[in-house]
C-alpha cells in the first residue's frame, strides 16, 4: 500500500539480489524506518522482538529466513539448525510453521547447491500468493460492506477491527483491513473504530497509521470502549484477523478480541474474521488446544511514545513493585463468529464448512 | 488506608479548620502530593480535572466545596451558585448530584450565618458515613471471598477489578477493594488482577499503588486479557464499583466494566458490585437513560508515565492526524451481575429485592 505517495510491501528483496528489507514496525507510527535482513539469526530477531509481526508477515519473514541461510551454508545441518531456530520465535502463529514447512519440504530433498535459488524463489512466490490471497479476502469483504452500506439511511459504515490485520500484518493488503481498503477505494463511505490494542499498541500505532497514510477515516479508542459503542449502534460489523483458526472455526487472535466478540454476539453486530487459508490450523478442532504466548509484563507496565519535545521515550506506567502479567492473545469460540472471510469466499464457521471450501486441505 | 506506615482518608479538613486538603490523584503513581482547597473553584476543578475521582469521594469533595462556599459567601445566591458549578463538574456519578442535594436541603432554610458551620457539620458526616458505608460493604464482601476460599482447593481467591474503586476513589476502605482488603486482613490468600483501564490508567495507577501499599499480591494486566484468564479458569470472582446503579440494578461504570461482565456471565465466573447506596438513583430503571460522559480524546491518544531519568511526561501514543474517541462509562445490563454490594448486604440486581433492602428509599 502506500506511504507518502510511495508503494511498498512489508518485505522485499534488496537491490543487492539476495538480501532483504523490511519495515521496522517497533518504530511506528513515529518514524518510517526500514531494515535490511542479511542472515537467518537477523530474520529470527525481527520476527521475535517483533519488528515483522501479523501471522501472514512473519510466515513471509520465516520464509526468507531460511533463504537467507541458504545463500550462507546449504548444508543439511544448516537447513534443520534454520527451520528449528525460526520455528522458535513466535509459538502463536500458525503460519510460521506452515511457512518454514513448505520451504523445508521443497528444500530438503535438493542437492545443496541448488538450495540457495529454490529458496528465494519459494519465499517469493510465498509474498506473491499472500498478496494474492488478501486481495481476494478485500473483495469478499468488500462485498459485505457494501450490503451494509445499503441497509444503512445515512452516515458511514462504521466497523470496528482490533489489533493490527492490515497491509502491515501481511505482505500487501492485509486480512481485516483489505475489505476496508477496497470498500473505501470504491466509494463507499467508512469509518473505522481502532482499538488501540494495549498492551503493544498495535491498533493506535499501525492501523492508525495505516488508515491514515490511505486516507480511511478512523477513530482511536481505548480497548474499553467497542462494547458500549455496540451497546449505542454505533459500529455495524466488526472485522478482525487471526493469528490461528481451528479446522472447526474457533480463532485466536489478539487478546482482547474474545471480549469483542462477546460483545458483538450481546448486540446483534456482525462479527467477521479475515484469513487467507494458511493460518488455517487444520490438525486441531478446539480452539482451547493453542498454546497462548505469554510475553514480558513490562509489555504491560511500560510504553513507548513521543515526549513533546519529539523524542520517543519508554515510560513507566505503575507504581513500583507492581508486577505485569501479558497472555498475548485469546481465542474466541467459533459460536461467537459470524463468517470466515477466506480468499475463496465467506465460509460460517464450522468443520463442514470450512472443509466444503477447502476440500484438498481438510482431512 | 496506609500510606508508608501513615493513615490518610481521601479528604480531610486542614489544621486551620477551614480549608480542605485532598490527595492530587492525577500525581500517582509516582508522587504523593496533598493539595488544598480553598474556595468552591478549586473544589469544582479537583472534581472536573480528577484530583479526586470515584462517585462516593466525587459526592464528598462536593459536599466540602458546599462548605467553603459557604465560608467565603452564605448568600442564597452564593449557595444556588455553589450547587450549580459544583454540579456541572461530572455528568454520570449520581453521588454528586445526592451530596449537593443533601446539602442544600440543609443550607437553603437556614439563615446566612448559620450556614458555614452547618455546611462544615453535614460535610463531615457525609465523609464518615461514608467510611462507615465502606467498611460494611467490606465486611459483608469478605464473607463472599471467604466461601470462594473455602470452595478452592489450593492457591490464593483470584479477583478481577477494573478501574479504581479503592479507598482512593471513596473516603476510607473503598467499594469494590473494601471486601479484599478486609479478606486480606483476615488472612484469606488473595491476588488481585488489575485491568489497567485505559485510558487514564486508573487501575494500573491507583489500584496498584493502593493494594502495593497494602502489601496485598496483585498483578497489573492489559484490560484485554481478563475474558482469557476466566477462559482459563484463573479468576474466581470479579469485583467493580459503580458510578450510578438503576433501581432495578442496572450497573453504570467505568468504560469497559460491561465487557469483563460478559465474559464473566460466558465463563460462570461470579461478577460483583460494591456500592454505597447514595450510588444508587431510585429515579432510574433502565441503565440506557444515564448519560454518558463523553470525555476529551487526548486521553487516549497520550498517556502519563516516568521516563528512565524519573520524570513524568505526558507522551503521544498514536500517529499525528489520528483522533481519539473517549465515552468514559458504559452499562452493565442487570442480567450480567450476580449480586450488588451494599452497606447492608449483598441484593440481587433486581428493582424488588433492592426496594426490600432499602424500602424507605424506594418509591
Amino acid at each position: 500500500m502506500n506511504v507518502d505517495g510511495t508503494h511498498y510491501r512489508t518485505i522485499w528483496l534488496a537491490e543487492d539480489g539476495w538480501s532483504v528489507e523490511i519495515i521496522d514496525q517497533t518504530r511506528l507510527p513515529f518514524e518510517f524506518v526500514t531494515v535490511p535482513l542479511k542472515n537467518v539469526d537477523d530474520a529470527a530477531t525481527a520476527i521475535a522482538d517483533m519488528w515483522v509481526r501479523g501471522a501472514p508477515l512473519i510466515g513471509a519473514t520465516a520464509a526468507y529466513g531460511m533463504a537467507l541461510a541458504m545463500q550462507a551454508d546449504s548444508s543439511d545441518e544448516h537447513l534443520s539448525a534454520a527451520y528449528e531456530k525460526l520455528l522458535a520465535t513466535r509459538p502463536t502463529a500458525v503460519n510460521l510453521r506452515w511457512a518454514l514447512d513448505e520451504m523445508k519440504s521443497l528444500l530438503a530433498p535438493l542437492s545443496a547447491n541448488e538450495r540457495s535459488k529454490a529458496a528465494y524463489d519459494l519465499a517469493a512466490k510465498i509474498c506473491d500468493d499472500d498478496v494474492e490471497m488478501c486481495s481476494s479476502i478485500g473483495d469478499h469483504g468488500h462485498a459485505l460492506i457494501a450490503d451494509a452500506h445499503a441497509k444503512k439511511t445515512d452516515g458511514p459504515v462504521n466497523i470496528l477491527t482490533h489489533c493490527n490485520a492490515g497491509w502491515l500484518a501481511t505482505v500487501d493488503w492485509g486480512t481485516a483491513l483489505a475489505p476496508i481498503y477496497k470498500a473505501f477505494d470504491a466509494g463507499i463511505p467508512v469509518h473505522v473504530w481502532v482499538d488501540e490494542t494495549r498492551p503493544r499498541n498495535q491498533g493506535a500505532s499501525l492501523t492508525a497509521w495505516e488508515l491514515g497514510r490511505h486516507g480511511v477515516p478512523h477513530t482511536v479508542i481505548a480497548d474499553n470502549a467497542g462494547g458500549h459503542l455496540m451497546q449505542e449502534g454505533r459500529v455495524d460489523m466488526c472485522i478482525v484477523g487471526t493469528d490461528r483458526t481451528t479446522a472447526s472455526g474457533d480463532v485466536c487472535n489478539k487478546i482482547g478480541t474474545y471480549l469483542k466478540a462477546l460483545a458483538a454476539f450481546d448486540n446483534d453486530v456482525p462479527f467477521y474474521v479475515g484469513l487467507p487459508s494458511p493460518t488455517i490450523d487444520w490438525t486441531l478442532d478446539d480452539g482451547m488446544d493453542i498454546p497462548i504466548e505469554e510475553r514480558s509484563g513490562d509489555e504491560v507496565t511500560k510504553i513507548q511514545g513521543k515526549t513533546p519535545s519529539g523524542d520517543v521515550v519508554m515510560v513507566e506506567l505503575v507504581p513500583e513493585g507492581s508486577a505485569g502479567g501479558n497472555p498475548a492473545f485469546d481465542v474466541t469460540p467459533r459460536r461467537l463468529v459470524t463468517g470466515l472471510i477466506t480468499e475463496r469466499g465467506v465460509s460460517e464457521p464450522s468443520k463442514s464448512a470450512l472443509a466444503a471450501m477447502f476440500p484438498e486441505k481438510a482431512s
